[in-house]
Parts: structure tokens; C-alpha cells; sequence
């Protein structure tokens, strides 16, 4: 089977890329195993680091339609959609967020629906849809069945997106889920424009040696996933029957509730007091605004039963990091 | 002030175009009212019948952005988004529902954010919003902040006009708000492509001395409303405030729920026996399929708090289309 991703060059990308091929096989549409033969890393960037010959890499803008429409060809078998404009931007730049977020998936919808055959599509959405807790707003804690009122114009593309994903499927153009990730963290790299870019700054950039600013505050919640959780709960949502997702194709993908300061605390257990000194503290409203939208509880029954998996411990999510991406460090 | 209707050729852009005639002024966005010096009504077939110096009649393609850009220009302050491609329709071409349900809200809120100054939008959504209710899907009564898990396109189209409006209201854009209609009935005319095209002509037909046929089963539930009272709930959704929409600027307009069978009671006891033996019930599988997605029941208190009117029995909308459309009969 031939399978894409959109934002390949990434981090999840290349993460998801990296247990692709070491499984070899994922389910396809038809219910049966099929070997990997092909895989499309496809960004704007090239995707680097992989020496495999099952691996493609494509460069292009995931927005413009003869472009996915190329990528997609009459051949593919699945695509992880995981391109996307992060919160901050599409805040900031409201037509280019639409445009990525949202036309973007539209395009690959339509592809994806001129295949011969019906193809499975992950599309990675966002805690980001609900808007925020409290007595006149969302539930707490969130449930599936939970409006989708957004209060981030990342959240509404997202949104808009899972009810095309969900049309789409419904109709038979595809056979499409949408999983509503957690925040990400501990990531590597470097910080980025999304508003969540502290959750993994305020654990890496200490270990690193620099400070982590964290502008918001200590009493803030958050619903975190850490990497190997998240790659674990995209490859689940692929390999699922479209069935277990019920009359609608989303699922709150299961994480934890932590808490900014508990965070800082974390830190502070697994890596020491010198570390964690580096913990900085600076409010900007403007940050701090975006992430008290997004609700940090979630019921997450729906995601339990496809068989994903939630974390106990903030602690776990920096020993991983660790493990992972600072082996030298762990040894 | 300056005020389009699009779908202003339909029956209810017609009868709202007279609503607003006969008021002559409504709220603009800076919360002041305003004359109507001008009342724009656009169609893809000219509107007829208004003999009004205010009126300007315009014929276009709603789903043309440069069309739209045209028609709102630079000094529009109200309007009312009518048009549309109903559920049937929509259902069986899903092409032409997404360019006429999605893609032409979309080129009136981008023309509406064009404008030197904010503008009222009212945009008519649908109770095809929502899914059906049942144990697993969305709950019944539904609220206002039950979610979205469309079983149509029609459906899926409109949920994400809800966003859109929601997240361009957000940013101070335009000052829109969603108006999720009820099944109008009685309508005057002729049956046409909408699933819930016989709620109309079930008392219509009968009354102009032909059958009325029925496609659904007489147990079949529906969430209706009168023309005169979705007129009158449209030209409330334009007045209040858009703070009063709280954190999502949609609104279900409250109904009343009646029994298919009990329609036809009603006629019975309205017109008289003869009249009700006109109603042919003859199940249509993929009629039935479509409203048996649709709620029947809700919960409408912002709605009410809003001003809005539910109504309370079925025999008043007969006698209403009967004054209204049928007058000579009426005498």
C-alpha cells in the first residue's frame, strides 16, 4: 500500500514516518493488513533523516489543489493530514490559516474522493474546537458529544474540518477520523508560534541549559499527550473500524490534566532544583488568552474503548523526552 | 441604511422583504436604529411583485465571489443570507450544496469583512444541524449547545456557515448570528427539492383540492414553525444585541413539535373531512431516511430569552396560510 503524510518534515511527521516503518504494515480500507511498499513524507520542506528505500520525499503547498491533487494521485491508500498553520498564527494571520487549515484538507478531501478505491484518512484536529469550561460555556469535563465551540479561528478551521472529514465519510468519498489531539509535550526543537509552544519549552529549554519562559500561569491547566502517546493514538485511530467511531467521525484522543505549576514541579523531581531554576515566569495576556480557552478535562470514553491510552504522570512525558531525544543525558 | 437579501425572489425573502418595507427602519451594528433607505433584493431570478421606490431587485450568482463582492460593495450595513440549496437537493448533489451552502457564505462574509464598517449578518442555519436524537446520538430535548453531528450535507454545509459566522463575529469582522430554522410550514407554491417539502403540502394540496402526498409514516415527528413566526424570529435574530448569542452566535428558533399524523388531524378539523381525504400517505424510504435525522424536540430557551415565539398548535399555522395565502377562502 502507498501511504502519505501532510507535514512530513515535521516532528510528529517523522516520528509517525520512523513507527510506520519499523511496523511495515498498517489496515487498509478493506479491512486487511497490507505491507507498506511506498511512504510519501510530503511538506513544505524536504523531510531529512531517512535512508529507506520505501520512503518518498515531496515538497509542496498543501493549499493549492493540483498539488494534492498530484500527491494523491490514483494510488494511495492512506494519508495522516497533519499539516496544519498552529494556533498562534492562525490567530495572527487569519486568511493563511484558513487557507492551510482548512482549504488544505478540503483539497485532500477531494482527491482522496476521485480515488478508484476508498482510501482512510487520519485528520489530526485540536482540544482547540471547545471552546473554554466554565458555567455558561463547555462542560467539565469535556465529553465527545461536546459542542464544538471554538474561540480561536485554529479551532474553527479544525472544526469545520472534522465536519468535512465526517460528510465525506458518511457520503463513501473516503474513510476519514478525526482525532482531537492533546497539547504535545515534551517536543523537541525549537519554540514555535503555536500558543501551547511552552508546555514543551518550560521541560526543554532547562534540560538544555537555557531558560524556559512560561507566559502564562502557574495555576493554568492543560490536557497534554506526550510523543510516543500521540503516535501510539494516531496509529490506533488508522487501524480502527470507521464503525467505533459512532454517528460521528471524531474522538477527543485521551490525555492527562496537568497543571502549568505541577509542570515546573516535575521538572524539578526528575532533573533537580538547577534545572528547574530555570523555570521563568513572565505572563503575556496574549498567550495566556488563547490557551484559557481550551478546556484541560476531558471524559474520553470514546478514545478509551478504540483502545488509546492516557498518562498518569508529567513525570513520564520529561523521562521520555530524556530517553528519547537527550540520550547521553539518560545514560 | 443599505440591507440585501439573498434568496430575495423565495417565498420567505419575499415575505421578510415586506416585513421590513412596512417597518422602515431596523437596528444597524452601531445598535442605533436606521431608515431603510434602500432594501436589495437578490435572486437568481429576479424578484417579483414589489412596487416600492426602496427596492432594488438583482439577479446573480450567489456562489460567484465577485458577484457577491458587487452585490455588498462598500455600503451595505444589514444581511439577511436566505439563499440556499435545500436538503434534498443538496443531498443528491453534494457539489452544488457545497458551493451554494458553504462557498457563497463564505464570499459574504469575506465581501461583509471588505466593508469600512462592521455589518449585521443573519444567516438562516437549520435543524438539520443536528443529528438524530436517540440514546447514542444527540440528546432530547436538544439544547443550544447540543453538538453539532450532522446526518446530511445539507446539514454538514449549514453547521459550518455556523462557524464561520461564529469565528468572523469573533474577530469583529462582521457582527453575524445563526438562526437555526425550523421546518416552515404551511408555504404557499409549488412542492420542491426539500425532504420536508410534504409538511407543506400535506395542508396545501388538500386545501387547493388536489392530494397531498405523504412520504413519511403518520408517527413521524416533526420541529416546525409558521411563516409569519420565522419572519418574525428572523427580524429578532437581526435586532439584539450579538451579545446576547453568548460564546457561539447561534440560536435554535423555537418551534413546536407536531406528529405527521397529527397534521393531518388538524386539517381534518380546520377544513373538514372531506378536505383531509386528499392526504395520501405513501412511504418514500429515502425521504423518511432524511427527517427521521433531524430532532424534533428541543430546547429552546435562548431562543426565548432572545424574544423569540414557539408556537402551540398546529391548527394555527392551517389558519394562518389560510388568511395569508388562501383569503377568498377565508371569507
Amino acid at each position: 500500500m502507498r501511504v502519505v503524510i501532510t507535514g512530513g518534515a515535521g516532528f510528529l511527521g517523522s516520528r509517525l514516518a520512523r513507527k510506520i516503518l519499523e511496523r511495515g504494515t498498517l489496515i487498509g480500507a478493506d479491512g486487511a493488513q497490507h505491507v507498506v511498499r511506498e511512504l510519501v513524507l510530503f511538506d513544505m520542506a524536504p523531510a531529512a533523516g531517512f535512508n529507506d528505500p520505501r520512503v518518498t520525499v515531496v515538497t509542496g503547498d498543501v493549499a493549492d489543489a493540483p498539488t494534492v491533487r498530484a500527491l494523491i494521485g490514483n494510488n494511495v491508500h492512506s494519508v495522516f493530514h497533519l499539516a496544519a498553520i498552529v494556533s498562534g498564527q492562525a490567530e495572527a494571520e487569519f486568511d493563511l490559516g484558513m487557507r492551510i487549515n482548512f482549504d488544505a484538507t478540503r483539497h485532500l478531501l477531494e482527491a482522496m474522493r476521485a480515488l478508484p478505491h476508498p482510501a482512510r484518512l487520519v485528520f489530526s484536529s485540536s482540544l482547540a474546537v471547545f471552546g473554554a469550561a466554565g458555567p455558561d460555556d463547555v462542560p467539565d469535563p469535556v465529553r465527545d458529544d461536546t459542542a464544538l465551540t471554538p474561540l480561536s479561528s485554529y479551532g474553527a478551521e479544525k472544526a469545520m474540518g472534522e465536519l468535512l472529514v465526517n460528510d465525506y465519510s458518511r457520503k463513501g468519498f473516503v474513510d476519514g477520523r478525526a482525532l482531537r489531539l492533546p497539547t504535545v509535550t515534551v517536543r523537541p526543537g525549537k519554540p514555535n508560534a503555536a500558543a501551547s509552544s511552552f508546555a514543551s519549552g518550560i521541560i526543554r529549554e532547562p534540560l538544555n541549559g537555557v531558560d524556559g519562559v512560561v507566559p502564562v500561569g502557574p495555576d493554568t491547566r492543560m490536557w497534554v499527550i506526550s510523543p510516543r502517546g500521540v503516535i501510539d493514538s494516531l496509529l490506533i485511530g488508522h487501524e480502527v473500524d470507521g464503525k467505533a467511531f459512532g454517528s460521528f467521525r471524531a474522538v477527543s484522543v485521551p490525555g492527562m490534566q496537568v497543571r502549568v505549576g505541577d509542570m515546573a514541579d516535575a521538572l524539578r523531581r526528575v532533573a533537580g532544583p538547577e534545572v528547574a531554576a530555570r523555570v521563568k515566569w513572565q505572563f503575556e495576556p496574549r498567550i495566556d488568552r488563547i490557551v484559557c480557552t481550551w478546556p484541560s478535562n476531558f471524559d474520553c470514553r470514546k478514545g478509551l474503548a478504540l483502545g488509546m491510552k492516557a498518562g498518569t504522570s508529567f513525570d513520564d512525558n520529561i523521562r521520555e523526552y530524556i530517553a528519547d531525544e537527550k540520550p547521553a543525558a539518560a545514560a
